[in-house]
Protein backbone atom coordinates (compact mmCIF):
# COMPACT_ATOMS: atom_id res chain seq x y z
CA UNK A 1 0.00 0.00 0.00
CA UNK A 2 1.19 3.40 -1.01
CA UNK A 3 1.00 6.28 1.84
CA UNK A 4 -1.41 7.88 0.01
CA UNK A 5 -3.65 4.95 -0.27
CA UNK A 6 -3.23 4.48 3.41
CA UNK A 7 -3.80 7.81 4.67
CA UNK A 8 -6.90 7.53 2.58
CA UNK A 9 -7.99 3.84 4.65
CA UNK A 10 -7.14 5.58 7.94
CA UNK A 11 -9.48 8.58 7.44
CA UNK A 12 -12.20 5.74 5.74
CA UNK A 13 -11.87 3.64 9.33
CA UNK A 14 -12.03 7.00 11.06
CA UNK A 15 -15.25 7.77 9.45
CA UNK A 16 -16.48 4.41 9.89
CA UNK A 17 -16.25 4.63 13.63
CA UNK A 18 -17.50 7.83 13.91
CA UNK A 19 -20.75 7.38 11.67
CA UNK A 20 -21.03 3.90 11.52
CA UNK A 21 -21.88 2.33 7.48
CA UNK A 22 -23.98 4.78 6.42
CA UNK A 23 -23.76 8.15 7.79
CA UNK A 24 -20.45 9.51 7.35
CA UNK A 25 -19.27 11.58 4.49
CA UNK A 26 -16.83 10.46 1.77
CA UNK A 27 -13.16 11.03 1.52
CA UNK A 28 -12.38 15.01 1.79
CA UNK A 29 -9.56 17.18 3.31
CA UNK A 30 -7.68 15.39 5.74
CA UNK A 31 -4.29 15.34 8.07
CA UNK A 32 -3.26 14.12 11.10
CA UNK A 33 -4.99 17.31 13.57
CA UNK A 34 -8.53 15.44 11.54
CA UNK A 35 -7.63 11.92 12.82
CA UNK A 36 -6.86 13.16 16.34
CA UNK A 37 -10.24 15.16 16.41
CA UNK A 38 -12.11 12.38 15.25
CA UNK A 39 -10.43 9.53 17.42
CA UNK A 40 -12.00 11.28 20.59
CA UNK A 41 -12.92 9.29 23.22
CA UNK A 42 -14.59 10.02 26.67
CA UNK A 43 -11.96 8.26 29.52
CA UNK A 44 -13.73 7.48 32.74
CA UNK A 45 -10.69 5.23 34.55
CA UNK A 46 -6.74 6.78 34.87
CA UNK A 47 -3.76 5.29 35.69
CA UNK A 48 -1.99 7.16 38.76
CA UNK A 49 1.09 8.58 36.82
CA UNK A 50 1.30 12.03 37.00
CA UNK A 51 0.72 14.00 33.79
CA UNK A 52 4.20 15.59 32.60
CA UNK A 53 5.44 18.83 33.81
CA UNK A 54 4.44 22.21 32.32
CA UNK A 55 1.18 20.13 30.75
CA UNK A 56 -1.04 22.10 33.01
CA UNK A 57 0.43 25.25 31.58
CA UNK A 58 0.24 24.29 27.98
CA UNK A 59 -3.46 23.33 28.36
CA UNK A 60 -4.11 26.60 29.21
CA UNK A 61 -2.14 28.46 26.56
CA UNK A 62 -4.10 26.10 23.84
CA UNK A 63 -7.04 26.99 25.61
CA UNK A 64 -6.26 31.11 26.03
CA UNK A 65 -5.99 31.14 22.42
CA UNK A 66 -9.32 29.99 21.50
CA UNK A 67 -11.67 32.92 20.44
CA UNK A 68 -13.31 35.00 23.31
CA UNK A 69 -16.00 37.14 22.03
CA UNK A 70 -14.26 40.93 22.05
CA UNK A 71 -11.83 39.75 23.75
CA UNK A 72 -13.71 39.67 26.76
CA UNK A 73 -11.79 36.16 28.74
CA UNK A 74 -14.33 35.18 30.55
CA UNK A 75 -12.28 31.90 31.67
CA UNK A 76 -10.73 31.00 34.70
CA UNK A 77 -9.30 27.36 35.37
CA UNK A 78 -8.89 26.00 38.80
CA UNK A 79 -7.00 23.20 38.86
CA UNK A 80 -7.65 20.81 41.74
CA UNK A 81 -4.65 18.57 43.49
CA UNK A 82 -5.90 18.55 47.25
CA UNK A 83 -7.39 15.25 47.62
CA UNK A 84 -9.66 16.05 49.90
CA UNK A 85 -11.13 18.71 47.67
CA UNK A 86 -11.56 15.53 44.90
CA UNK A 87 -13.49 13.92 47.49
CA UNK A 88 -16.33 16.18 47.66
CA UNK A 89 -16.52 17.03 44.05
CA UNK A 90 -16.91 13.74 42.94
CA UNK A 91 -19.61 13.24 45.45
CA UNK A 92 -21.29 16.18 44.28
CA UNK A 93 -20.87 14.17 40.66
CA UNK A 94 -22.50 11.19 42.10
CA UNK A 95 -19.47 9.13 42.96
CA UNK A 96 -17.95 9.67 39.22
CA UNK A 97 -14.31 8.00 40.64
CA UNK A 98 -12.41 9.25 37.74
CA UNK A 99 -12.61 12.64 39.17
CA UNK A 100 -10.39 11.27 42.58
CA UNK A 101 -8.51 8.61 40.42
CA UNK A 102 -7.41 11.38 37.49
CA UNK A 103 -3.62 13.04 38.35
CA UNK A 104 -5.39 16.68 37.13
CA UNK A 105 -8.58 17.78 37.65
CA UNK A 106 -9.78 21.31 36.24
CA UNK A 107 -13.14 22.99 37.13
CA UNK A 108 -13.53 25.62 34.15
CA UNK A 109 -14.94 29.29 35.43
CA UNK A 110 -17.03 31.57 33.67
CA UNK A 111 -15.13 34.43 35.51
CA UNK A 112 -17.28 37.76 35.31
CA UNK A 113 -15.37 39.00 38.82
CA UNK A 114 -11.82 40.42 36.87
CA UNK A 115 -14.38 42.19 34.27
CA UNK A 116 -16.26 43.61 37.22
CA UNK A 117 -13.88 44.60 39.00
CA UNK A 118 -12.68 47.28 36.57
CA UNK A 119 -16.72 48.50 37.15
CA UNK A 120 -15.77 49.10 41.07
CA UNK A 121 -12.55 50.51 40.55
CA UNK A 122 -13.16 53.40 37.72
CA UNK A 123 -16.68 53.78 39.25
CA UNK A 124 -18.72 52.95 35.71
CA UNK A 125 -22.04 51.17 35.69
CA UNK A 126 -21.63 48.00 33.76
CA UNK A 127 -24.63 47.80 32.44
CA UNK A 128 -24.76 45.23 30.27
CA UNK A 129 -24.04 42.45 33.14
CA UNK A 130 -27.36 41.52 34.37
CA UNK A 131 -28.81 39.97 30.82
CA UNK A 132 -28.91 36.57 29.49
CA UNK A 133 -26.89 37.49 26.76
CA UNK A 134 -23.56 37.86 28.55
CA UNK A 135 -23.49 34.78 31.07
CA UNK A 136 -24.46 33.23 28.36
CA UNK A 137 -21.16 34.56 26.07
CA UNK A 138 -18.94 34.07 29.29
CA UNK A 139 -19.96 30.34 29.31
CA UNK A 140 -19.70 29.71 25.66
CA UNK A 141 -16.27 31.31 26.06
CA UNK A 142 -15.75 28.64 28.72
CA UNK A 143 -16.75 26.12 26.25
CA UNK A 144 -14.38 26.79 23.31
CA UNK A 145 -11.31 27.79 25.57
CA UNK A 146 -11.66 23.77 27.47
CA UNK A 147 -12.30 22.73 23.99
CA UNK A 148 -9.13 23.58 23.06
CA UNK A 149 -7.60 22.21 26.05
CA UNK A 150 -9.04 18.75 25.28
CA UNK A 151 -7.80 19.08 21.27
CA UNK A 152 -4.46 20.00 22.77
CA UNK A 153 -4.25 16.64 25.89
CA UNK A 154 -5.32 14.53 23.30
CA UNK A 155 -2.78 15.19 20.50
CA UNK A 156 -0.39 14.85 23.46
CA UNK A 157 -1.73 10.91 24.30
CA UNK A 158 -3.67 11.86 27.51
CA UNK A 159 -7.13 11.24 27.92
CA UNK A 160 -9.84 13.37 29.22
CA UNK A 161 -13.95 13.46 30.27
CA UNK A 162 -15.62 16.58 30.58
CA UNK A 163 -17.73 16.98 33.89
CA UNK A 164 -20.97 18.29 33.83
CA UNK A 165 -22.58 17.50 36.88
CA UNK A 166 -20.02 20.69 38.80
CA UNK A 167 -23.83 21.81 38.15
CA UNK A 168 -25.32 19.76 40.47
CA UNK A 169 -24.59 21.92 42.94
CA UNK A 170 -22.67 25.15 41.83
CA UNK A 171 -23.19 26.96 45.22
CA UNK A 172 -21.21 24.40 47.32
CA UNK A 173 -18.60 23.91 44.40
CA UNK A 174 -17.91 27.55 44.43
CA UNK A 175 -17.86 27.78 48.25
CA UNK A 176 -15.18 24.75 48.10
CA UNK A 177 -12.68 26.42 45.46
CA UNK A 178 -13.64 30.03 46.94
CA UNK A 179 -14.96 31.49 44.08
CA UNK A 180 -15.72 35.15 44.37
CA UNK A 181 -19.47 36.53 43.79
CA UNK A 182 -20.33 36.47 39.98
CA UNK A 183 -17.81 33.49 38.76
CA UNK A 184 -19.22 29.47 38.36
CA UNK A 185 -18.06 26.25 37.19
CA UNK A 186 -19.30 25.75 34.07
CA UNK A 187 -18.10 21.80 34.21
CA UNK A 188 -14.95 20.37 35.44
CA UNK A 189 -12.67 17.95 33.34
CA UNK A 190 -10.58 14.90 34.10
CA UNK A 191 -7.28 14.92 32.14
CA UNK A 192 -4.61 11.74 32.76
CA UNK A 193 -3.33 8.62 30.93
CA UNK A 194 -6.41 5.96 30.30
CA UNK A 195 -6.59 3.20 32.45
CA UNK A 196 -6.30 0.13 30.56
CA UNK A 197 -9.76 -0.99 29.32
CA UNK A 198 -11.25 2.60 30.03
CA UNK A 199 -9.86 3.96 27.01
CA UNK A 200 -13.57 3.40 25.09
CA UNK A 201 -14.53 2.98 21.79
CA UNK A 202 -15.00 5.77 19.16
CA UNK A 203 -19.33 6.43 20.19
CA UNK A 204 -21.23 6.83 16.51
CA UNK A 205 -23.11 10.04 15.92
CA UNK A 206 -25.91 10.61 14.41
CA UNK A 207 -25.73 11.48 10.05
CA UNK A 208 -24.47 14.10 8.64
CA UNK A 209 -27.68 13.95 6.60
CA UNK A 210 -29.62 15.41 9.01
CA UNK A 211 -27.22 17.38 10.89
CA UNK A 212 -26.29 19.80 8.17
CA UNK A 213 -28.85 21.65 5.85
CA UNK A 214 -27.76 23.92 2.87
CA UNK A 215 -29.37 27.64 2.99
CA UNK A 216 -32.68 26.29 4.68
CA UNK A 217 -33.01 23.99 7.50
CA UNK A 218 -34.92 20.50 6.40
CA UNK A 219 -35.88 18.21 8.49
CA UNK A 220 -38.13 15.74 6.38
CA UNK A 221 -35.34 12.91 6.77
CA UNK A 222 -34.77 13.43 10.58
CA UNK A 223 -37.36 10.30 11.55
CA UNK A 224 -35.62 8.07 9.10
CA UNK A 225 -32.65 8.69 9.73
CA UNK A 226 -32.80 8.70 13.15
CA UNK A 227 -33.67 5.19 13.37
CA UNK A 228 -30.90 4.25 10.74
CA UNK A 229 -28.61 5.53 13.67
CA UNK A 230 -30.55 3.76 16.52
CA UNK A 231 -29.63 0.75 15.18
CA UNK A 232 -25.79 1.58 15.06
CA UNK A 233 -26.48 3.05 18.59
CA UNK A 234 -27.62 -0.43 19.27
CA UNK A 235 -25.05 -2.21 18.23
CA UNK A 236 -22.78 0.13 19.98
CA UNK A 237 -24.35 -0.67 23.11
CA UNK A 238 -24.46 -4.20 22.57
CA UNK A 239 -20.61 -4.19 22.66
CA UNK A 240 -20.73 -2.17 25.24
CA UNK A 241 -23.53 -4.05 27.23
CA UNK A 242 -24.94 -0.16 27.96
CA UNK A 243 -28.66 -0.24 29.47
CA UNK A 244 -30.06 1.99 26.95
CA UNK A 245 -30.13 0.40 23.80
CA UNK A 246 -30.66 2.70 20.93
CA UNK A 247 -30.58 6.63 20.73
CA UNK A 248 -34.49 7.28 20.95
CA UNK A 249 -34.82 5.10 23.90
CA UNK A 250 -31.74 7.23 25.39
CA UNK A 251 -33.63 10.38 24.76
CA UNK A 252 -36.40 9.42 26.44
CA UNK A 253 -34.44 8.25 29.52
CA UNK A 254 -32.16 11.28 30.04
CA UNK A 255 -34.83 14.04 28.67
CA UNK A 256 -38.29 12.90 29.86
CA UNK A 257 -38.08 12.54 33.55
CA UNK A 258 -37.36 15.88 35.77
CA UNK A 259 -35.07 13.85 38.55
CA UNK A 260 -32.03 12.56 35.85
CA UNK A 261 -31.27 16.62 36.05
CA UNK A 262 -29.96 15.69 39.52
CA UNK A 263 -31.16 18.64 40.68
CA UNK A 264 -30.01 21.14 38.01
CA UNK A 265 -33.24 22.50 37.36
CA UNK A 266 -32.85 24.55 40.60
CA UNK A 267 -29.35 26.09 39.28
CA UNK A 268 -31.32 29.49 38.28
CA UNK A 269 -31.82 29.98 41.91
CA UNK A 270 -27.62 29.15 42.88
CA UNK A 271 -26.57 31.01 39.84
CA UNK A 272 -28.84 33.98 41.67
CA UNK A 273 -26.95 33.64 44.68
CA UNK A 274 -24.05 33.41 42.81
CA UNK A 275 -24.44 36.69 41.60
CA UNK A 276 -25.78 36.11 38.50
CA UNK A 277 -28.93 37.60 37.39
CA UNK A 278 -29.43 36.12 33.65
CA UNK A 279 -32.48 38.87 32.68
CA UNK B 1 20.36 24.65 15.21
CA UNK B 2 19.91 21.23 15.62
CA UNK B 3 16.00 19.76 15.40
CA UNK B 4 15.20 20.28 18.96
CA UNK B 5 16.18 23.79 19.82
CA UNK B 6 14.59 24.57 16.83
CA UNK B 7 11.28 23.05 18.24
CA UNK B 8 12.20 24.82 21.38
CA UNK B 9 12.74 28.40 19.51
CA UNK B 10 9.23 27.84 17.74
CA UNK B 11 7.44 27.09 20.89
CA UNK B 12 9.13 30.37 22.65
CA UNK B 13 8.06 32.44 19.84
CA UNK B 14 4.62 31.19 20.20
CA UNK B 15 4.42 31.71 23.36
CA UNK B 16 5.79 35.23 23.13
CA UNK B 17 2.95 36.15 20.25
CA UNK B 18 0.26 34.38 22.81
CA UNK B 19 1.47 36.37 25.98
CA UNK B 20 3.93 38.92 25.31
CA UNK B 21 7.43 38.83 27.39
CA UNK B 22 6.05 38.12 30.92
CA UNK B 23 2.84 36.42 31.05
CA UNK B 24 2.92 32.84 29.50
CA UNK B 25 4.64 30.04 30.87
CA UNK B 26 7.80 28.58 30.29
CA UNK B 27 8.21 25.54 27.70
CA UNK B 28 6.24 22.55 28.46
CA UNK B 29 4.79 19.64 26.54
CA UNK B 30 4.60 20.38 22.93
CA UNK B 31 3.97 19.72 19.34
CA UNK B 32 2.31 20.70 15.90
CA UNK B 33 -1.31 20.54 17.45
CA UNK B 34 -0.33 22.83 19.85
CA UNK B 35 1.42 25.49 17.48
CA UNK B 36 -1.35 25.36 15.39
CA UNK B 37 -4.02 26.10 18.33
CA UNK B 38 -1.64 28.42 19.63
CA UNK B 39 -1.17 30.39 16.48
CA UNK B 40 -5.14 31.01 16.15
CA UNK B 41 -5.92 34.35 15.21
CA UNK B 42 -9.66 35.90 13.97
CA UNK B 43 -9.50 36.92 10.40
CA UNK B 44 -12.14 38.98 8.86
CA UNK B 45 -11.54 39.54 4.94
CA UNK B 46 -11.03 36.67 2.46
CA UNK B 47 -10.39 35.71 -1.18
CA UNK B 48 -12.81 34.64 -3.31
CA UNK B 49 -11.53 31.08 -3.84
CA UNK B 50 -14.06 28.25 -2.79
CA UNK B 51 -12.48 25.47 -0.17
CA UNK B 52 -11.69 22.29 -1.54
CA UNK B 53 -14.45 19.95 -2.15
CA UNK B 54 -15.18 17.86 1.45
CA UNK B 55 -14.61 20.33 3.59
CA UNK B 56 -17.98 21.10 4.89
CA UNK B 57 -18.36 17.75 5.63
CA UNK B 58 -14.42 17.23 7.17
CA UNK B 59 -15.38 20.23 9.18
CA UNK B 60 -18.73 19.20 10.64
CA UNK B 61 -17.60 15.20 11.23
CA UNK B 62 -14.86 17.27 13.50
CA UNK B 63 -17.70 19.30 15.25
CA UNK B 64 -19.45 15.84 15.80
CA UNK B 65 -16.58 14.17 17.35
CA UNK B 66 -16.07 16.81 19.98
CA UNK B 67 -18.11 15.53 23.43
CA UNK B 68 -21.45 16.31 23.81
CA UNK B 69 -23.48 16.00 27.23
CA UNK B 70 -24.93 12.40 27.85
CA UNK B 71 -24.92 12.03 23.72
CA UNK B 72 -27.87 14.52 23.19
CA UNK B 73 -26.37 15.89 20.22
CA UNK B 74 -27.87 19.67 20.43
CA UNK B 75 -26.03 20.76 17.39
CA UNK B 76 -26.95 21.79 13.81
CA UNK B 77 -24.99 23.48 11.30
CA UNK B 78 -26.75 25.42 8.23
CA UNK B 79 -24.47 26.26 5.24
CA UNK B 80 -25.48 29.18 3.72
CA UNK B 81 -24.25 29.48 0.15
CA UNK B 82 -27.12 32.03 -1.20
CA UNK B 83 -25.60 35.64 -1.84
CA UNK B 84 -29.16 37.31 -0.44
CA UNK B 85 -29.50 35.55 2.55
CA UNK B 86 -25.54 35.92 3.50
CA UNK B 87 -26.39 39.78 3.08
CA UNK B 88 -29.01 39.77 5.05
CA UNK B 89 -27.33 37.95 7.46
CA UNK B 90 -24.19 40.26 7.03
CA UNK B 91 -27.13 43.57 7.72
CA UNK B 92 -28.58 41.96 11.01
CA UNK B 93 -24.49 41.66 11.89
CA UNK B 94 -23.86 45.36 11.57
CA UNK B 95 -22.39 45.02 8.04
CA UNK B 96 -19.67 42.71 8.87
CA UNK B 97 -18.93 42.66 4.88
CA UNK B 98 -16.62 38.84 5.81
CA UNK B 99 -19.71 37.06 6.17
CA UNK B 100 -20.58 37.87 2.51
CA UNK B 101 -16.99 37.50 1.04
CA UNK B 102 -16.04 34.38 2.87
CA UNK B 103 -16.73 31.15 0.63
CA UNK B 104 -18.36 28.93 3.40
CA UNK B 105 -20.81 30.42 6.40
CA UNK B 106 -21.80 28.40 8.45
CA UNK B 107 -24.87 29.11 11.24
CA UNK B 108 -24.31 26.87 14.52
CA UNK B 109 -27.56 26.12 15.78
CA UNK B 110 -28.77 24.58 19.56
CA UNK B 111 -31.20 22.50 18.02
CA UNK B 112 -33.46 20.70 20.33
CA UNK B 113 -36.15 19.72 17.92
CA UNK B 114 -34.67 17.06 16.81
CA UNK B 115 -35.20 15.38 20.24
CA UNK B 116 -38.32 17.25 21.16
CA UNK B 117 -39.66 15.22 17.92
CA UNK B 118 -39.39 11.88 20.37
CA UNK B 119 -41.24 13.35 22.94
CA UNK B 120 -44.64 13.98 20.29
CA UNK B 121 -44.19 10.70 18.76
CA UNK B 122 -43.86 8.43 22.04
CA UNK B 123 -45.97 10.47 23.85
CA UNK B 124 -43.65 11.03 26.53
CA UNK B 125 -43.36 15.03 28.24
CA UNK B 126 -39.71 15.96 28.50
CA UNK B 127 -40.03 17.43 31.76
CA UNK B 128 -36.24 18.69 31.55
CA UNK B 129 -36.80 20.96 28.33
CA UNK B 130 -37.88 24.01 29.96
CA UNK B 131 -34.52 24.94 32.53
CA UNK B 132 -31.85 27.06 32.04
CA UNK B 133 -29.62 23.90 32.48
CA UNK B 134 -31.03 22.32 29.27
CA UNK B 135 -30.52 25.33 27.20
CA UNK B 136 -27.04 26.30 28.62
CA UNK B 137 -25.99 22.54 27.76
CA UNK B 138 -27.13 22.83 23.95
CA UNK B 139 -25.16 26.06 23.71
CA UNK B 140 -22.02 24.56 25.42
CA UNK B 141 -22.41 21.44 22.97
CA UNK B 142 -22.80 23.86 20.00
CA UNK B 143 -19.69 25.45 20.77
CA UNK B 144 -17.51 22.25 21.88
CA UNK B 145 -18.43 21.63 18.35
CA UNK B 146 -17.88 24.43 16.64
CA UNK B 147 -14.60 24.89 18.03
CA UNK B 148 -13.10 21.29 16.75
CA UNK B 149 -14.45 22.45 13.44
CA UNK B 150 -12.44 25.87 13.61
CA UNK B 151 -9.17 23.26 14.86
CA UNK B 152 -9.94 21.60 12.23
CA UNK B 153 -10.35 24.53 9.44
CA UNK B 154 -6.93 26.26 10.60
CA UNK B 155 -5.19 22.74 10.28
CA UNK B 156 -6.47 23.07 6.77
CA UNK B 157 -4.83 26.21 6.02
CA UNK B 158 -8.06 28.23 6.51
CA UNK B 159 -9.54 31.42 8.06
CA UNK B 160 -12.33 31.45 10.24
CA UNK B 161 -14.07 34.58 12.60
CA UNK B 162 -17.02 33.66 14.96
CA UNK B 163 -20.33 36.32 14.22
CA UNK B 164 -21.96 36.17 17.70
CA UNK B 165 -24.06 38.95 16.05
CA UNK B 166 -26.48 36.46 14.66
CA UNK B 167 -28.12 36.96 18.36
CA UNK B 168 -28.52 40.61 17.34
CA UNK B 169 -31.79 39.51 15.98
CA UNK B 170 -32.34 35.76 16.52
CA UNK B 171 -35.84 36.02 15.20
CA UNK B 172 -35.13 37.05 12.01
CA UNK B 173 -32.07 35.11 11.12
CA UNK B 174 -34.50 32.00 12.48
CA UNK B 175 -36.99 32.84 10.09
CA UNK B 176 -34.68 33.35 7.17
CA UNK B 177 -33.13 29.71 7.62
CA UNK B 178 -36.49 28.49 7.91
CA UNK B 179 -35.61 26.67 11.47
CA UNK B 180 -38.02 25.02 13.12
CA UNK B 181 -39.29 25.91 16.62
CA UNK B 182 -36.76 25.02 19.67
CA UNK B 183 -33.60 25.95 17.50
CA UNK B 184 -31.79 28.88 17.31
CA UNK B 185 -28.29 30.08 15.44
CA UNK B 186 -26.04 30.47 18.47
CA UNK B 187 -23.59 32.10 16.60
CA UNK B 188 -22.07 31.90 12.61
CA UNK B 189 -18.40 31.16 11.73
CA UNK B 190 -17.04 32.58 8.68
CA UNK B 191 -14.28 30.33 6.49
CA UNK B 192 -11.84 30.46 3.38
CA UNK B 193 -8.39 31.75 3.25
CA UNK B 194 -7.05 34.90 4.71
CA UNK B 195 -7.22 37.67 2.42
CA UNK B 196 -3.59 39.47 1.68
CA UNK B 197 -3.47 41.71 5.10
CA UNK B 198 -6.48 40.20 6.98
CA UNK B 199 -4.45 37.16 8.70
CA UNK B 200 -3.57 39.70 11.44
CA UNK B 201 -1.27 39.10 14.26
CA UNK B 202 -1.55 36.76 16.84
CA UNK B 203 -3.50 38.70 19.93
CA UNK B 204 -2.35 39.18 23.00
CA UNK B 205 -4.14 37.53 26.13
CA UNK B 206 -3.90 37.99 30.43
CA UNK B 207 -1.24 36.30 31.97
CA UNK B 208 -1.61 33.09 33.22
CA UNK B 209 -0.57 34.02 36.48
CA UNK B 210 -4.43 35.44 36.94
CA UNK B 211 -6.11 32.91 34.91
CA UNK B 212 -4.70 29.53 36.43
CA UNK B 213 -5.47 28.78 40.18
CA UNK B 214 -4.63 26.21 42.43
CA UNK B 215 -7.25 24.46 44.60
CA UNK B 216 -8.45 27.62 45.36
CA UNK B 217 -9.67 31.40 43.86
CA UNK B 218 -6.54 33.77 44.34
CA UNK B 219 -7.77 37.04 43.30
CA UNK B 220 -5.08 38.89 44.96
CA UNK B 221 -2.64 39.54 41.36
CA UNK B 222 -4.92 40.29 39.23
CA UNK B 223 -5.32 43.77 39.35
CA UNK B 224 -1.35 44.76 38.85
CA UNK B 225 -1.44 41.98 36.22
CA UNK B 226 -3.94 43.21 34.52
CA UNK B 227 -2.14 46.60 34.10
CA UNK B 228 0.71 44.43 32.59
CA UNK B 229 -1.57 43.03 30.10
CA UNK B 230 -2.83 46.73 29.39
CA UNK B 231 0.79 47.63 28.63
CA UNK B 232 1.05 44.58 25.94
CA UNK B 233 -2.47 45.75 24.86
CA UNK B 234 -1.54 49.03 24.07
CA UNK B 235 1.37 48.15 22.45
CA UNK B 236 -0.66 45.49 20.44
CA UNK B 237 -3.43 48.28 19.62
CA UNK B 238 -0.63 51.02 18.98
CA UNK B 239 0.91 48.45 16.13
CA UNK B 240 -2.73 47.88 14.79
CA UNK B 241 -4.23 51.37 15.20
CA UNK B 242 -6.92 50.29 16.88
CA UNK B 243 -8.77 53.05 19.23
CA UNK B 244 -9.39 51.38 22.99
CA UNK B 245 -5.61 51.36 23.84
CA UNK B 246 -5.70 49.40 26.74
CA UNK B 247 -7.62 45.93 27.81
CA UNK B 248 -9.20 47.89 30.85
CA UNK B 249 -10.13 50.33 28.07
CA UNK B 250 -11.62 47.79 26.40
CA UNK B 251 -13.96 45.95 29.03
CA UNK B 252 -15.12 49.97 29.73
CA UNK B 253 -16.08 50.15 26.44
CA UNK B 254 -17.79 46.96 25.99
CA UNK B 255 -19.48 46.14 28.93
CA UNK B 256 -20.30 49.71 30.22
CA UNK B 257 -22.88 50.99 27.84
CA UNK B 258 -26.20 48.74 26.89
CA UNK B 259 -25.99 50.05 23.55
CA UNK B 260 -23.40 47.94 23.33
CA UNK B 261 -25.11 45.46 23.47
CA UNK B 262 -26.49 45.78 19.55
CA UNK B 263 -30.16 44.76 21.07
CA UNK B 264 -29.00 41.51 22.49
CA UNK B 265 -30.81 42.42 25.92
CA UNK B 266 -33.54 41.57 24.33
CA UNK B 267 -32.95 37.95 23.43
CA UNK B 268 -34.53 36.40 26.44
CA UNK B 269 -37.82 37.70 24.29
CA UNK B 270 -36.85 36.93 21.25
CA UNK B 271 -35.69 33.16 22.75
CA UNK B 272 -38.97 33.05 24.37
CA UNK B 273 -40.73 33.71 20.92
CA UNK B 274 -38.12 30.58 18.94
CA UNK B 275 -39.79 28.82 22.09
CA UNK B 276 -36.93 28.63 24.61
CA UNK B 277 -38.67 28.65 28.38
CA UNK B 278 -35.20 28.86 30.26
CA UNK B 279 -36.36 29.05 33.45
Amino acid sequence: MDSLTAATSSQHQALLRRYGASGGPAVGPWNEVMASLLDHRSVRGYKPDPVPPGTLESLVAAAQSAATSSNMQWTSVIAVSDPAKKKVLAEIAGNQKHIEQCPLYLCWVADMTRNALISAEQKVEFETMPWLETFLVACIDVAMAAQNAVVAAESLGLGTVYIGAMRNDPERVARLLGLPKQSFVVFGLCVGYAAEQAAGEVKPRLPQSIVVHHDTYDGRNTETERKTYDGEMAKFAARHEMQASTWTQRVLNRLGPIKSMNSRERMRAALAALGFEIR
